[in-house]
C-alpha cells in the first residue's frame, strides 16, 4: 500500500491569467491579472492529482520556488495517502520561513492535490469527503470594482441578477465615505430589500473610520461589512462590531489556523472566510471550519468558487461561497453551476476541479507573446 | 536629490554556506548548511549598499524570487533615501502573499541594503543611525547543539569562554527530561555561578512540558529559556512564565510588529529578540526595539551577530546579542570584535557588515560542484 502511493513527481506550472478589464480594490491597487500557481502529484501506482493556489499578481514566483525547492525534494518518496501526516510535515519542514505567508499558498497547493488523489483513488467526491452535509450552498458575487463609476457598477449587478444570483459584494474605501455610501444605495435599490448585499473595504480604514463607515452604511441593511480594518487588529474588529453593531466578517488574509483562532477568541465576527488556496488547502480549510462551528459561526469562502463550493456545501453550517472576479472556474472543464441561486457542488471522485490547460496556456501566452 | 538618489539597480545573491559540521535543535533537525541571500541597490549616484537575510537551509530560493520578481521591479526608480516610505510600500505591494513568511525575509534584505547606502551616504556609522545610545554590548553563545554528547557540549563551552564570552546558551528538548536537566548541571559547573546561562527548545514542548521543564531548571539559575513553545501560543508562554516563574525569551520566529504586539501584550515574556533578517530589516528592528521600550524588556536579537552588534548597542535598554553558530561574520571583512566580554560595533559609514565575495563563493561551490 505505502509504495503504490508514494509520491513518484510533483510537477509545478504557473499561469498568468489575464483580466477582462482592470479591477481594483482600497488596499491592492489595480489588479490586470491573477496568478494560478498548479501542482500535480503523481503516485507510483499512476494516479494522479491537481491541486493549486493564487494571488492577485503578486507573489507566484516564491510560492513555485518553494514548491520545487523546499517541499518537493522533501515529499518525493512520501506516502501520498497519509495526507495529515505530510501537511503537519511541511509545516514544520518550512517552519523557519513560514508560518503563513508564501508558505501557506505553496503547502496549500500541494495539500489540494493530494486530497484530488484522495477522491479519485477513493472514487469521493470532495463534498462527500469534506463531511457530506450537502450538496448544494448559497453563493453570492464579489467585485472587485472600487474603481467602477456607479452606472457600470449598477450594470454589474443586474448581470450577476441575470445570472441567477441573489448576493451581490461591492467594494468601499472611497476617498469620501459619502461616495460609498450612495454606491451602497444604489446597489440596494438594483437589488431590492430581500437579496443579500455586502460590502468589502479591504482593511483600508482605521477603527475609528470604520466605526463612522459602518454608522453610515447601516440603512442598507447590509449581512456583512468585510475586512473593515488590517486583519492583524483582532480587537480592533471587536471594537467596531461592540459599538456599532454592524456584523463582519474576515478569512482571506489569515493563513495558519492560530490565526483563525485569534480572529475567533478576540475579533467577534459573524462569518469566517478562509481561503483553502492561502490557509493551507483542504485540510486547514477544513481545520477553520471546525473551529467555525465551536464558536457558531457560519462558515463561507474567499475565493476559488470551483473548489469552495464542495466545502461550504458540506458543512452543517454552512454559510455563502464567494463568487470571486477572477474566474478561475472559467479555466476549467465545469465552470461553477448554479441552480435557483444556489451554487451545486460537482459530483465526481476528487476535487472536481479539472482544469482546460490548453485555455490556460492560451491566457498566459497572451500576456508574455 | 531624489534624481540622485533614485534606485538604478538591485542584485540578489544566494550562497549556501557549509556548516563545519552538523548542528541539531529539537524542532529544525538536522543544519548542514545556511542560506545567505544578499542584495546590493545601487543608486543613481553610484552609491551602493548591501544588505542580507539567512535561513536555516530552506526557503531561500522563494526569498530570490520575491525580491526578484516582486520587489526589484517595484523599488526600480523609486527614491532609495526615503526608507520608512518604501518600507510601508513594500509592505502593502506583497501584502496579499505576506504578512510575514518568505515577505519579511526578503523585505528584511532590501531594508538593510537601504540602511547601509543612508549611512555609507552620510558618513554615520549603523550604531550611531540606530539610537547611539552605545558603541558595544553584552554577548553570549547561542549553540545549536542538542545533538553534541555532553564531553562536546562541555568542550564547546569550554572554547566559548576561552574566546572571551561570558554567556552560553545551549539547546534543549531532549528525548528525556533528566538528561537536558544533565547538560544544564554540567554546564553551570564549567561556567561557575555568575555567568549567564540559557536554554533553548525551539518551541518543541507542550505547555506542560514546558512547565515542568522550568521547574526541573529553576536551580541552575538561568537567565531565561528561550522558546519552550510554539511562537504563536502567546498565552501559553504566559501560563508558563506565571506558573513557574521562568524568565522567557523569544522573537526569532515573530516576523511582523503585530507579532511582537501580540507577544508584548500576552506572553509575559522577559526578553525580546528580534532577528533583523526577517522582522523587516533594521527599520523592522527599530520599531521592535521601540516596543521593547514601552513593555520595559530589554532588548536583545537573534542571529547575525555581526550587524546586531550596531542595532543592541545603539539602544539605552540593550541587552545581549547572540553569537550564533551559522558564522556569517566569518564571511565578512570584520568578523565580530570582542573586547572584555562585550562585543563592538564597527565605526565605519553604513551597516559596517562588508561581505567577502570570494569567500562566500568558495564556500558556495564546495558544496555545490
Ligand atoms: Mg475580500
Ligand atoms: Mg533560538
Amino acid at each position: 500500500m505505502s509504495v503504490e502511493t508514494n509520491i513518484v513527481t510533483l510537477t509545478v506550472q504557473l499561469f498568468d491569467v489575464p483580466l477582462a478589464e482592470v479591477l481594483s480594490d482600497a488596499k491592492h491597487g489595480d489588479h490586470t491579472h491573477f496568478e494560478l500557481i498548479t501542482v500535480t502529484v503523481r503516485l507510483a501506482d499512476g494516479s494522479e492529482g491537481t491541486g493549486y493556489s493564487y494571488t492577485g499578481g503578486k507573489g507566484a514566483r516564491a510560492i513555485v520556488a518553494m514548491i520545487e525547492h523546499d517541499l518537493a525534494p522533501f515529499l518525493l518518496g512520501k506516502n501520498g495517502a497519509e495526507i495529515g501526516a505530510l501537511y503537519e510535515a511541511m509545516q514544520w519542514h518550512v517552519h523557519y520561513v513560514a508560518r503563513g505567508g508564501i508558505a501557506s499558498f505553496a503547502i496549500s497547493a500541494i495539500d489540494i492535490a493530494l486530497w484530488d488523489l484522495r477522491g479519485k483513488r477513493t472514487g469521493q467526491p470532495l463534498w462527500q469527503m469534506a463531511g457530506g452535509a450537502g450538496r448544494s450552498c448559497g453563493a453570492y458575487c464579489g467585485g472587485i470594482d472600487l474603481n467602477f463609476p456607479l452606472p457600470k457598477l449598477v450594470k454589474q449587478t443586474e448581470g450577476y441578477l441575470s445570472r441567477g444570483f441573489d448576493g451581490v459584494k461591492i467594494k468601499v474605501g472611497q476617498p469620501k465615505l459619502a461616495d460609498d455610501v450612495a454606491r451602497i444605495a444604489a446597489i440596494r435599490d438594483v437589488i431590492g430589500p430581500d437579496r443579500a448585499l455586502m460590502v468589502d473595504a479591504n482593511y483600508s480604514m482605521s477603527v475609528e473610520q470604520a466605526i463612522e463607515a459602518a454608522r453610515a452604511f447601516a440603512p442598507y441593511d447590509l449581512l456583512w461589512f468585510e475586512e473593515p480594518t488590517i486583519p492583524d487588529n483582532y480587537k480592533g474588529y471587536a471594537e467596531i462590531a461592540r459599538t456599532t453593531g454592524m456584523p463582519l466578517a474576515m478569512g482571506e488574509n489569515l493563513h495558519t489556523i492560530h490565526e483563525f483562532e485569534f480572529a475567533c477568541a478576540d475579533a467577534s465576527l459573524s462569518y469566517l472566510q478562509p481561503d483553502a488556496s492561502n490557509c493551507g488547502g483542504i485540510t486547514g480549510w477544513l481545520e477553520v471550519a471546525a473551529l467555525s462551528r465551536k464558536h457558531d459561526l457560519p462558515i463561507c469562502s474567499h475565493g476559488m468558487q470551483e473548489l469552495h463550493v464542495s466545502l461550504v456545501a458540506a458543512q452543517s453550517n454552512a454559510g455563502l461561497i464567494e463568487v470571486h472576479s477572477f474566474p478561475i472556474d472559467e479555466y476549467t472543464t465545469r465552470p461553477l453551476v448554479v441552480e435557483n441561486a444556489r451554487a451545486i457542488a460537482p459530483d465526481t471522485p476528487g476535487t472536481g476541479v479539472t482544469f482546460d490547460w490548453e485555455k490556460l496556456r492560451a491566457a498566459h501566452a497572451s500576456l508574455h507573446n
